[in-house]
Parts: C-alpha cells; structure tokens; sequence
C-alpha cells in the first residue's frame, strides 16, 4: 500500500489536464484551490500505510481483500456484509472527525464499485453469457486494489432540460454518451459536472445518473478511464467560499490543512475506452438499479461521514465555551447535548440501514433504502443546526476576528491582543484559532447566517426576556383559580 | 440633503485610521474589503437625494422632522408614532430587497438615537435639573439631521470574562470608560469589537453595552465622536466569507455591488470628549434602560429588514427554478410558500410590535419587547430554512459553476457554456449570473451545507423513495380491518 | 343587557329542537353533553353584565355601539377600527384564559357579522340601488344588539364530492340553497355541519362556505334565522372527549365547568326565511370576498384565543411542577419560556394583522390577510407543543391519578393519598386537581400521546444520557488538534 | 401454548383484587375500563396459538427457547443476539398495526426480564458465588415460560419528593422495600404506580424504578409475585379519554376493541415474598445497571411499537382521504410521505440499535443506549405529527360526526345520512367508520388540538392564500436586478 509521498508521486507523474479559473495548471496539486483536498486524500494513504500515525483510524481503513489477496484501502473494499458496512461507516465517521472535510471524494468511489460489481454480476446472467461485464470488472478492481489506486465515481450529467430525457434534449451530449463502438473499444462524449475530487484521484469510474429508458441506450455506458487519457479535461470549480484559500493567510484560515470541499468538471472530449474498461454498454434496464444503488451507498457514506463531522463541531463548540467562560451554562449543555442527538440519530439510521440490509446475487450487501433515505433527510436538517450551534455558542468573534497580520501590527496588534481576551488562562491565540476553525465548520458566512444568530444578542437573551416579563403568576393563578385549587 | 457623490466626497475629506489586514489605508473605501459596504450606504443618499432613481424607496426613506424643520434621511429620524415605527420597518424590507446586504450599519444608529432620546430626556428628569444630557442630545441630532451624516452606533465591549462585570474584570479597559473628567470634557479608554459600518460612517455614537451596576459607575457613559477623531483607530474584521471580494473576479461573486457585510473594530486610545458630546458620564441606573431600549429597536429593524431578504430570496428562487425547468414543479412551489410564510411571520411579528408599542415620557415611542423579541428568535430559524431552500431550489450550481475566466479558455469556454445550459431560451450567462447570487444569498458555504443539501440527490429524491417504497397498501389494509370497515 | 341567568331564561323560553345521541332533548342547556357550554357562554354574559366578576374582563367585553346608542357586548361589535380589532384581541385572550374553553362559538358570528356588514354594503352599491341588503343587516344587527342576543354564525356545508362545486353535487341539498322565492321571502333546504355552539345561540345567521361560480346562484344565500325556527333541527356531535362528561364525577373531569367544545349539525328541512332577513340572494360574486373576509376574522379571532389557552397552560405547567417539587429545574423552566414564546409569536402576529389592517367602504376594518395566515399555520403548531409540553412537565399522574370515587375506598384511599403526594406542604388533592386540568388543557388523550412522551422516561432523561454518555473528550480534542491549539 | 380463552379463564381463575372506579370488581376483564386492554393480550396469545389467524404475526411472536425446550411465546424470550432484537423489533411494530393500542403491556415484561436475566448473573459473579438469583430467576422463568404465563413489569414507584433519594423520604414507603426479611422469604411494602396492564397478567415482576445509594439497602429489592397474592391491591386509573368505554355504544368508539391505554397502581401492603422469587436484596450497586438496561429495552419497544402505530395513521389517512375524495391531492400525499419518514426513521433507528449492541457475560444482548435513547426523543414527535396529519387530512368530522343512535332517528337518521357522504360510490357508513378510527388514533381531543387544525380552514388553504397574495413577481424582479440579469 503507498504512502501519501507515494500518492502525491504518481499523481504529480499523470499527465491529468486541469484548468483553474481560466488556466491550464500543471501542478495543480500545489495550487491553493487544490491543495486541502489533496491533503486529505493523501492522509488516506498515510493512515493505511502507517498504524502509527492514529492507530484507531488505521484499524478502521486497512481492509482484507480476497480479490487482492491481502491489505487493501477500505475505500476500495467490495461490500460483503453487514460487517463491511458497519467498518465503512464507523471509518467515515472517525475520518471526518480526522480531516473536518471531504476526503477527496472517496466516499463516492465506493458506492459506484458496490453497485457496479452487483449490476454488472446481474446484467451478466441476464444477458445469458452473452455479456463479461463482471469478469471485467472484477479484474480492473484487482488492479485498482493491487495498485492502490485512488478512484474517482463521476456521476452528475449536465442534464439541460430536467424535464426531458436523454435522448429528447436539444443537444445529445447532455448526458454522457457513446458516439462510436469499433473492434477496440468505444468511444465517449458529454461531461461529468461537479466530482469531488475527481482530478486528484488516479481513475475515473463513469455511471449513468438517472434510470434510462429503452431509447437511451446510448446513455447506457459505464467505464472506466485514468485521469490523463487523451480528450479528458478537467476544469476547476469556483466556490466563493474557496477564496479565502487564495487571499487569506494560512493561519487565518479556519481549517487550512483539510478544509476545502473541491469539485471539478469533467469534460469527455471524444475519449476513447477500451473494451476491458466497459462496463456497460447499451443496457439500459440496468440503469435503475445501478442508479439506485450507488444513491443509497452514497447516501450511508454521507451520513456516517456527517456524525464525525457534527462530533467535531461538538469538540470546538466546547473549546470555545470554555475559553469563552461560559462552558458550564445550562443553554451551552443544551445546545451540545442536542448536537450529540443529531449525531446519533443519524449514526444509528446508518447502522440500522446495515441491520436491515440484503444481499444481492453477486454477494454484495446494500444498505435498506428506507432507513438510509431517511438518515439523508435529517442529515440536512441536523447540519444547518450543528452550524448554526456553533455561530450561537462562539459568538460574532467567528466572523469579525482580527485576522494575523493585524495582530502584527505595532501597538495596535497589542490592543487587539488585549481586546480579545476570553476567560483567564487562555491563551487569545487558541481561542483566535478556534473562533476560525468554529466559523470554517459551521458552513455558514456572514451577512445573514452568522449575524443573524447573533446580532441583537443571541437567542439566550431573547428567551432571558420572555424569563423576565412574561406574567407567570398571572397565568398561575388562572390555572389555580380553574382546577379549584383556589377561588379567585 | 447629500447625495451618494457627496457622501464619498465628505468620508474621504475625514482622516479617519483604518487598517485592513494589517495596514493602514488611506482610501479604506474603495478597497475591497469595504467597497461593497460603502456602495450600500452610498445608496440610502442616492435613493434619498434621486426621486426617480427608484420612487417608492425615495418616498420611504425621506422623512419630516421637526427638529431639522425639514426633509431628513428616516434613519435618522426620532420615532414618535406608530406611524414612525412601521414606515421605518416599511423602509427596512424594501431597503434589503433593493440590496441584498447590510446598508452599512445605518438601522444600528437608529437604535441607539432613539434609545439615547428617551433616555436622557428620564436621566435628566430624575437628576432634577442637574444634567441637561437631553438638551445636548437634541442639538446633536439637529446637526446630524440638517448636515445628513451617517452616524454609526457603537455597541459591543471586549467583554473579558464574561461572567463578571466590568469592574471586576482583570483588565479594566474591557469595557469602554472614563479614564478622566476635566473642564472641557471627558477622556474613554477601551473598545467596540465588531461594529457593522463603523469606518464608513461620519460619526460614532457609542453607549454601554449591558446593564451596569453601582460600581460601574465610570462605565456609564454615552457620547459622540467623529470617526477622525485623535485616538480612534478602526481595525477591520477578516471574516473568511470577504476574502472573494480580495480572490475573485466581480462577475464571479453573487451581489458583488452589495454583498458584504464588513465590521470593524474601534479601538479607542484615550479619546477626548468635549462635554457637548457626552450624553451619560457616571448615570448607571439609566443604563438597563437604555441597554433594553436599543436592542429592542435592533431586533425591530433587524427583522424588519430580513423580511427583504427572504424576499429577494424568494424572487432568486423562481428564477433559478425557471431557469433549471423546473418552476412549476410542486416541491419547488412548497418551498417558495414556505419562504412567503416565514417573510410574512416576520413581518406580521413587526408590525404587532408596532401595533402593541408604548410611549415614553420623551415622545419617543417602543416596539413592544416580547412580540420584538419572538420575531428575533423566529428569524434565526427562518434565514437558515430560506438558505437551504435555496440550495435545495438551485442545486450544486450554486457552487461549482465555473469561473468568468473558466469561459473565456478556447474550446473549454464554449464546453462549459455547453454543459451549463438550462431549459430552451435561457441565456446559459444568466443561469450562471443567478447562481451566484444565489450562493451569495443563501449564506451558505460548500463543504457541509449546500452540498449537504444537495449531495447523493436533494430531499425531494429522498421523499420520491418513499413515495415508491413504502407499503401504503398494507397500512390502509390494517385500517380498514381495524375501523371494521373491512374484515379481513 | 343581560345577565347569565336572563341569557338562561331566554333560552328555555325558546323551542329549538336538539337532538343528543338519538333523542330530542327539550332541557338541552342542562344535558351534560351540553352544560359546560352553555356555562361558558352565560359566562360572556354574566361577564358584561357584573362588573365586579372580573373587572378586567367587564372592561374588555363592554362596547360602545353607535347602532344600539349605548353598551353592547363587544361579541356584536361592528369593527371599524384598529382599536377595534385590538380590543377584540385582548378579549379573545383574557376571556380563553378565564374558561379554558370555547365560549360558545361567539367569535364566529364576530367574523361572520362584520364580513356581511361590509359585503352588503358592496353589494348594494354594485347593485345600483337594486338591493337593500345592507338596510336590512343594518336594522337586524340594531335588534340583535339592543336584545344582547347571542348569534351562531353558520358555515359549514356538507360539500360532498370536494372536488365539484355545489351545482355539480349529485344531491342539489349538499350545499344550503334557496328552493323558493315568493312575495313574503325565501325557503332553505341543507345542512351546516359542526357549528361550535350552535344550539345554544338565540339567532343564526347563515352565510356560504365556499366561494361561488355563475351556476351556483342558488346556493349565494346570506341569511338569519332564530334557532326554534320551524324545520331547523339541531343534532349534537358526538365527540368521544366529551364521553367523559356522561360517564364521570364532575371532580374527576378537568376544568368540568368550561372546559368542552361542543358544536352541533343544523338541519334546515325547507326553512321560511321572510325577506327582512334575508342579506344575500343569487349574488354569487360577492360569495368570495365574503368568504375571504369572515376565514380572516375568525383566524384572528382563534389566534388570539389560542394565546389565552397557552397562557393558562403555562399557568398549570408552573404549578404541577412546583407541585411535584421540580419547578426550579432547567428543563422546567425552558418548556415555560418556549411556551410564552409561542403565546407572544400568535399576538404579535394577531396584533401585526390590525396594525396592518385595512378599512372597507362599509368602514368595517379587515386583518391583514398574510400575517393573520401565518398566526393560524404557527397557531396549529404552538398549541400541539403546550399540550406536550404539558404532559412532559406534569407526567403520568395527568392520566393515570385516581378517581375521587377510588380516593373514598376504605383504607385503599388513603394508601393512594399516600401514595400520590408531592412535594412536602402540598395537599396531595391540589395535585390531583392540578392533574386532571393538565389533562384537560393538554388536548391530549393517554395511549398514543401523553404516554409517548412519558413512557420509559421523559424527554430529560433521553437527554441526560447523552449528557453522560457523549464522548465529549474526543471531540473536543478532535477539535483542538484541528484548530491547531493542541498536537495531538 | 394457551389460546386466549385458555388465557382468560387462568385469569378468572385467580382472585385477583381490582377497585375500578370506587367499588372493587370480581370479574374485571370484563369490566368496560379493563375489557379492550385484556382483548389486546388476548390477541397474544390467540396469533401464538393459532396459526392462521394471521401466519406473518404467529411466525413472529412464536419463539423457541432452549429454556423450556421448545416453542414460547416471544414476549417471554431471553434476548442472545441482534437477531433476537430485531425479531422482537418486528413483533412489536407488526403486532402495533394489529391491534393499534397497546397489547397489554408485555412489552415492559420483556424489558425486566431481560435486564433482571443479566443483572442477577452479574451479581452472583460480583458477590463470588454467596448469592444465586441468577439460578432462581432462571427457574422462575422456566415456570413462566412452560406454563405461557403473562406476566407485568412492575417499576414506577410514588418517589414523592423527586428530589430526595428514597431513604430520605418523609414516609420510608415512597418506593417500595423491604420490611422483613426471614427464613421463608421477605416483606415488601410500597407501591408500584401507574403500571401499563397490570391486573391482568398472571405475574407481577417487581423492580426498583431508580438507581439506589449506599443508604438505599432496604430498596434494593426485586421480586416476583402472582397477581392474586395476600396484599396485593389493583386500583384501575381514571383517564378521561377511557370514560369513552362507558358512555359510548362500541360503534361509536374508533377501535373499540383493543384502542384503549389501561394501567393500574399496584398496592404492596405487606406482601410477603418466598424466597425463591427474590431475586434482588439489598445489592443497591446493581440497581443502576438494572435500571438503565430496562429503560432502554423498553424504548427500543416503543420505538419499533409506535412505527406501527403510525404505519397504521398512514392507512387510516389513505382511506380517509379517498372517501373524502381527496386522495390524490399534492399536500396529501405529502403528508403521508412525512409519516412514513417518520416511521422508517424511528424504526431504522431501533434496528441501529441492534446492529450497534452488546452482549452481557450473562449472553443478553442490549440495544446500543445513544440510537435507541435517540428514537424516544424522535418518537415523541412523531407521534404528535402523525395525530395532527390525521386530523388534517380527516376534518372536523372526527369529532363532530353523528352517533349510531343519532343515525337512527327518524327521518333526522336519513338526513344525516344523506349530509355526511363523502365521494360517489363510498358507503356514508364506511366513512362514519373510519372517521372514529382516526380521531382513537389521533391521540387528540377535540377542544384545542383537532379544531385548532381545522377551524378556520385547514392550513392547506392558509397556504393557498400565501400562494396566490405572494407578490412573487416583485421578488423576482429584485433578484434579477441584483444578478445582473435585468437592469431594472
């Protein structure tokens, strides 16, 4: 298994094309619009290949494969058992509670692999041997396994109209589609939109992204394809909350090592596949069950994902009550006793969808779809709240901090030093770094989200007034008067 | 009355001190950290000076007064009627639907004059004739008013420890005081963190920021003080959100003309105050009022003015949704309905303050405290719902589109524009142009909450497999039998 | 004006014919199905008519009417105002806070009174001086003042099919509709379905419930009738909360003097209606705004209602708890404040909607029509929380105390005496009066409800095990090694 | 395995002491506030005993056991592994939306028994072989087992002052102890409250309802008695939603059958207990584990229990909406869809807590405490939205429907008849029928709950008026604006 020297190695030995905001960068793992989401993937590579490291997170990511026949990156397991999912999901919650941010996207590779190897076992048998789709299939994840490679699913079509289907939109190549089948291989037009991850993984594994009809089968291609194949470009996506990473100082960045959420477009400009990297090809009837498949994979691995990143939110809301003084207030506990719940509830949905999982013929074990559907339904919510939490319990200073070089300043820097301080025996710069790691988390920017929460006081001040001035006894002795305790 | 030119002309004919990340800067307003605030205080002189520029604002934001015997900008102006009240929340709501951000702090000194008027009008009363705070404050209203300066209120101490007050904290300049009391005036020491607006405005009028008690009595002080002032330094904030007004280009930021909300610090380094500018000075019994009064009036503008936000929330919704095809679709309109529930919430909380409202002795009339209050913890939840509804309603594109740069590579620019077309006849730009507001709007950042939304399919797929899935005839079945309707 | 007993007298001396449970019941004030209505209704006007029985409530209930020249009771009001509405918001309020309990459908004919008030007036201005309906309404409401009677507003058609309108019923019967017009006036045939407090009015006045198209003349009928009017027939409903009145002590039955909503179905089995009461007759277009108009007043009217129930609800919570010795914790007092949250969110709404108000020709004055929506959509909300609020604070003891009956077993009762007490110095029959009104007040019933939330612990017990059980440590040194506070 | 007449007659068969209402009752199962609480236990043992009243429910609820060396009842079973938890998990939610009300309390027998079956093994091992309960409780269950018994978990004691332990309590019998103790056996005084089903199982299992201190001794105490020893006294609770049973005809009353929550308290005068069914005394450290470990099996019961209770809402709902014709309405379906969330969530959150379990030394297996504690915060809202949809999507006609004997007045019957017909072709019979189901499984009473939803018009038409006043066109324009799309 590679160390994360040897990922960035061979990453920075791939020819991938990627533009960011308008150029072509040849190093882009480098490039500060890259360069968190690479850190993360990396440390995938450094907690499998050194139990030293964080023994716990190596236990959980090492997995034994009998395909490869020995240790492999979980991330690439194939999905046997209640066991392998309850591993996967106790590792993407102990993984985000590691890195506080996506992880290059891994998550999504394994949910394509696990509805591939399934979808590919079915179609095989219902094609009557006709077709080998999973024989290649299980060899081209030998050499992903083998090789330790990281692998990127690519989902999300342009789509155009969302009302019409592939094959009725204006331009053909909304959807990803086959433009040509000879001896060799195929040939492959269209985009990918918005991978997480997708230029800094080693593969690209290409799905369909909704059920197709019977004069879709030219949308029914699924393949696999290294980053730096001929026609495959890459360009760069341009979250506003991405540049900070490019104008701020490291150190004023909450979060500077793993905290970006990178995605890309990728664009098939007639890319050619060969056919023992064609996994599908015109089957179109398996595309509801391959969609829905990696859908509720993808939605146990967010899920699972979410607890640890609600888990942390809970440790900086902690640090930040405390070195804000107020860690031992009734409202503070409540606030991180309700984080805790959002974070169990979602991790017992997850584990109860692996209770009540089934198994498919190819011997892969898919999460229940209810319960999962439902665990991506409260994760919404329980996000927004946890964020919302943070900005509540750490105040404006989230937002409104001095930023590093301002504490430089002579004299000045001294005053805001000593303006900033919370409770006695912190250290301001601790509780400066955890105010920015607290706004990073909390996903949420200024104008209206954060100063909402907070500006006019926060809600325990709100609530302290109603405490105050609400006529209790008026309304006791209503009650009193009306139950026959008393007479007036 | 100036206009938005003459308001820029005055603040850079002022020497006020402004670092921003670390340097002073001469022209703090037209750096991009600031521009975007400065253009939304800019506009309430333009609307207010331009009848045509935009009529039904102009009508809203000019006022009479008695006091400047004439036309007035209405955030200046003492609220003495109900009447008062809600043309100033009538104001608010069409104010931030026109700018989609902070329009520089002005509803702040609202609250603080129309705190301050009643309250020195009380002190003066109960001091039987000893103070004349109320005469002073009168005849610095009437030269704010006729000289139409932007005043910003100064509000939140350093704070310290904050379960103990301000004369028990180890360091006792954590709460603004005076350090001296002489003939000519009086010296204050201390700091304002995090004031919306405070360097773009002509004048600072600062009061305490909590109820004091009998040894406070040298934080009890209210007083006026231009922003050039000798010893007051303004230090900006270095929110994370701001930097893309630093990173990227203005094209690629949603509601780049208003979408900032800035702060800054004010640091005040020994500052002389002449006595015609100090407005309280050791009265620590007026201050709970005053501290209760201004808030309320915080609250009221506040919520008042995020009813234009869900507003302008709303209308981006639509279009995205028209623009993605999707406009008529039944989870799209249940959302907007919603968003339209929780503007109007807002706003029926407002008005019922107004509606409930008491007089003081001064004239100056208050929103009533608890329906004020109630609204304020109804709009922490109600920002957060529209943002995701947002997300929901745009989709990933809110924040991976590419960048303007992204569309301007040969052949990759005509790729992208390809990929991101929406419905039939919608300009690929504009659907590029909403998302950003939308990202921008939403208050959202990537990594947790948009695509948290979004990711493996927004809610309404989640719902779908429920639709789908669920046994629905098992349960009318186990009804049937049990009403005895059916008997099996 | 009357007295409670003169209202009594005027009832019985009426032939209203009322059916309970299959059998006409000529003494149907006295029916226990029925008692605890009338009882709240006698209260309005024992209310009105004493002054010394709550002073409060006499100030509030007591109206000055320019169409009776002298004091009316506000039920009978025309609302030209917002003081109007506002005063009828207060009485709303207090009067639910005084019973506990509907007082007998009065604010029903409010809404339906003022809504025709003014609708006749538009309509005989449409008209040209055709009609006379606002003449006639005029001169009936003057009587219906002057007599101090009570009016039932009637609503509710049967409706059918709900996806056809009246003229496309299969039976013409489901909507009430004119079979006759002749020289003296008009003849009804229908029914209106679960009016509250119906039998026990001396008038009801009969508008549509629906608005009308072109086809459906017939059914555009406005009309008063007296309750002993010959074919109308009254069948009361049979709701199985009010079995409790039939089959148990009084003293075992929460609030038993108020504490039931009763309402009843009217039969009208080809009624006479001469013309002096007839307000509307084929003017299918004015159906609309008449229904828009009295839905508004009548969610107004609930709104603030519902606040008095919410008060009285924080009032029993206050003392179950100080009764069970918890009144002092956290959790108790966080429910408390969540309550009046809620109570001030539906006045400030009901409050917003008058400030917002808008006058008609008639000068009858309207609610605002979004902010008084938004008060019923939170309304159904609040008041299903108080109820569990409630049940959470009282426990079991709600549903599961003794009967009084139990209490006089000897030797058992005083074991259960025994085993019932609270905290010391609480008599153990307070507490259960106190249970028993909790009971009442929560609208809950056991199997489902109350016991969900009580069941295997409350709420605060689920909570503390996440209190102790959390892993708080490791988040916050997830947290801290993140933010970069600590190494490790 | 008993059928339920062999159950009903071993318990005629006893002699049983039950005051209900004031006067004790030889034949309480046949009493009308005992007698739908016995059908539903009856029902356990009719689906164990006979396979064809319902195969999927008699393969869930027949067990096998090693203990009695064949087939039980599964409510008796020892849980060893996630299979058996999510066997039981199954039964409760299959056997809830049978009966739709609780079955007799045999859920809370499964809790004790589990937690007593570990807790006596870890007691005997801690104190090295002294004490052998484990032994005897591994008798004992034998007997219950072989013999089919039903038996009550008996846990909630009167804890008078909530805030004082039980030893320092003003009466020592606050919660129930030991008095003596000889060589035969032991005294117990006390009372267990409130306890769901209990004169109606053949055995009583006594547990201490906290966890006990050093100076508890004489609390620490578990033991089993029969329903009919000396000393033992049943007094049946006084929950008004019950007096249905007694006032109403059984047509009238929705679930008649089985819908209805009986509980008693239990009066321990002086009981004497042989040794042989002790199988706690005076180890006060075991009670903690005790108690933990039956609290959470109890709410892992009723999380899975009340998954079927809204599965059988959801159906109640559907048939509901298709005789109102209103089936296939959008904010319908929506409705239903939230139920079903709602159940999924709550009984995807008990199958994680089995898949997250852990297993005693003594082989029981216990649901993982955080899930499970999670569900129960759920649950109690879910439960409360399922009642309000029902009342939603039902209408008033769940509490204001005619009576049977109503329906059978002359000529009047056929009126009302001919007024409550829904769509064309269902029986006005059927949708009497069902209306009364869903108002029993509402959980609500009529009031403030079902009419706060439906008076003034259900909030589907509240949001129907947010649709059409929204000024959508406004919003939109000021998004595009602001976007940059339009210039005006």
């Amino acid at each position: 298994m590679m160390n994360g020297d040897e990922y960035l190695k061979t990453l920075r030995a791939m020819k991938t094309l990627v533009y960011i905001d308008g150029a072509a960068v040849p190093d882009f793992a480098s490039h500060p619009a890259m360069k968190p989401a690479v850190n993360a993937l990396k440390a995938t590579y450094d907690l499998a290949s050194n139990p030293e490291l964080n023994p716990e997170l190596h236990s959980l990511i090492v997995a034994d494969s009998a395909l490869a026949d020995g240790k492999i990156n979980r991330f690439l397991n194939i999905i046997k058992s209640q066991g392998d999912l309850m591993a996967r999901m106790r590792l993407q919650r102990s993984m985000m509670r590691y890195t506080g941010g996506c992880f290059g996207g891994r998550c999504v590779a394994g949910a394509v692999i696990n509805a591939l190897w399934s979808v590919t076992y079915e179609v095989d048998k219902a094609e009557g041997g006709k077709t080998n789709y999973h024989e290649r299939f299980t060899k081209y994840m030998a050499i992903c396994q083998k090789n330790d490679l990281a692998v990127s699913g690519n989902i999300t079509d342009a789509k155009g109209d969302r009302s019409l289907p592939p094959h009725r939109q204006a331009d053909p190549d909304l959807y990803v589609r086959i433009v040509e089948q000879n001896r060799e291989g195929i040939v492959v037009n269209g985009a990918k939109l918005q991978q997480s991850g997708a230029p800094i993984a080693h593969e690209r594994l290409v799905v369909p992204t909704t059920a197709l009809g019977p004069n879709d089968e030219a949308y029914a291609v699924a393949f696999a394809v290294p980053g730096d194949a001929t026609g495959v470009i890459h360009v760069n996506d341009s979250a506003c909350c991405n540049a900070k990473f490019m104008a701020m100082e490291t150190e004023d960045i909450g979060n500077a090592a793993f905290g970006m959420h990178q995605s890309a477009h990728i664009l098939f400009d007639n890319v050619f596949i060969p056919w023992d990297r064609v996994f599908l090809c015109g089957e179109w009837k398996a595309s509801a069950a391959l969609v829905h498949r990696f859908s509720d994979f993808q939605r146990f691995a967010s899920s699972a994902c979410r607890c640890g990143y609600i888990d942390l939110s809970i440790g900086a809301g902690i640090a930040m009550a405390d070195y804000n003084g107020v860690f031992d207030k009734v409202h503070i506990q409540d606030k991180l006793i309700s984080m805790s719940v959002d974070a169990e509830t979602l991790y017992g949905l997850a584990a109860g969808s692996a209770a009540l999982a089934s198994r498919t013929e190819s011997g892969v074990v898919l999460p229940e779809t209810l319960s999962i559907n439902a665990a991506k339904i409260y994760m919404n919510g329980a996000i927004l709240r946890a964020g919302q939490s943070l900005a509540d319990i750490g105040g404006g200073i989230l937002v409104t901090r001095p930023s590093s070089r301002d504490l430089k300043i002579p004299k000045v820097g001294d005053l805001l030093a000593k303006y900033h301080k919370g409770r006695e025996g912190v250290d301001v710069n601790d509780r400066l770094k955890m105010a920015r790691l607290c706004e990073s988390l909390s996903g949420l920017s200024t104008p209206t989200t954060i100063l909402s929460v907070i500006a006019a006081g926060p809600p325990a001040t709100q609530r302290l007034n109603f405490r105050l001035l609400t006529d209790f006894k008026r309304d006791r002795k209503a009650a009193e008067r009306l139950a026959g305790v008393s007479s007036s």
